[in-house]
């Protein structure tokens, strides 16, 4: 594995990431397969909280709304497939600790409004394209063709996803005022991943 | 309407309920259709939350991810249907206040587990089956067929999550003891509901 992931083959950025993962993250994530499954459960259906929460939050925001339940059937169809992998491989479900990644973030968004609501939406665009280049990561390095399989499958999906949430910003603010926003908020998430989280996560 | 509603027709009582709704929440709903349609919008995506918020809770329990998860994608589709009948009609999104209800049920929770399980199970069944009788109720009584048919149509599944949520319970602790304390909350619901609240809403 090591061999495979050292290799001359760079880590493509994805539009949004200022930075692309380390290598020594797939190295982590493809060593520790089972927690990196349970982790991407409790990932899936925390983005499907974030999502009816925000709903919660702008319950007149007509486009919103419509996007967002769109966004959370799918984080839950997607955590009901991840836990029957894990159903799959013997792995039980198990609480694991969030890596400081998403508490980092959420400590960025601005108080007051649209100020908010842009931030929030920016942050999960960012968590969204960084979760889609993650999960591509395994799905081209898991030694397992099935599982490599699935996560290749659910890459459509995040990179859908990360766009409607960036659009969706841009419908609370000028463009050029979100296009600066974000850049700052992607050089702050590259950051936080610059240095490996202990624990093996998604987002460590 | 008022002579259609105050007839001779009983309030059937659904099962694990302790008393049928009063006929004048009937009256109060179907004089104001287009606020109970846009607090019914709101129900969904509560209940979605609420499905969501038990999964966060109990990360581990295995039977109860598998079967909230597929409460919470149905809440979420009945959220965007309702959604799409606010639009039709020309009502636009908007916060409301939630009634004394929601509150006051969640205030019987006991502290200390299994109970607070235990207890969250059956109020949200209580929840679920006394929404699955008023639905029905607005099926029956609303004057415009079409939306008549969108709330019939709404009632099974109700009356499928509120017997999951219960034989849920059932699962955390033994039947003679859910069945008491279910009786007991109950009990306290129809209480609430004794008093009709003065803004109309699904459970007010």
């Amino acid at each position: 594995m090591k061999d495979r992931v050292v290799s001359s083959r760079a880590v493509a950025t994805i539009k949004i990431l200022q930075q692309p993962s380390n290598l020594t993250w797939v190295e982590q994530a493809i060593a520790n397969l089972d927690t990196i499954l349970l982790d991407h459960s409790h990932c899936e259906r925390k983005a499907a909280g974030v999502a009816i929460n925000l709903m919660f939050r702008y319950p007149s925001h007509q486009k919103l709304v419509r996007q967002l339940t769109a966004i959370a059937s799918e984080e839950l169809a997607h955590f009901e497939q991840v836990n029957q992998w894990l159903e799959k491989l013997g792995i039980p479900l198990a609480p694991l600790n969030s890596p400081p990644y998403f508490s980092k973030l959420k400590s960025q968004v601005r108080h007051g409004e649209p100020d908010r609501l842009v931030d929030s939406l920016l942050i999960s665009a960012i968590i969204e394209a960084r979760s889609h280049e993650r999960l591509g990561l395994i799905g081209e390095y898991c030694p397992q063709p099935d599982l490599a399989k699935f996560y290749c499958s659910l890459m459509a999906s995040e990179a859908r996803h990360y766009g409607i949430y960036w659009l969706l910003a841009q419908e609370y603010s000028d463009r050029a005022t979100v296009e600066t926003r974000l850049a700052k908020l992607a050089e702050y998430e590259s950051s936080i991943l610059a240095t490996l989280h202990h624990e093996p996560r998604v987002h460590s």
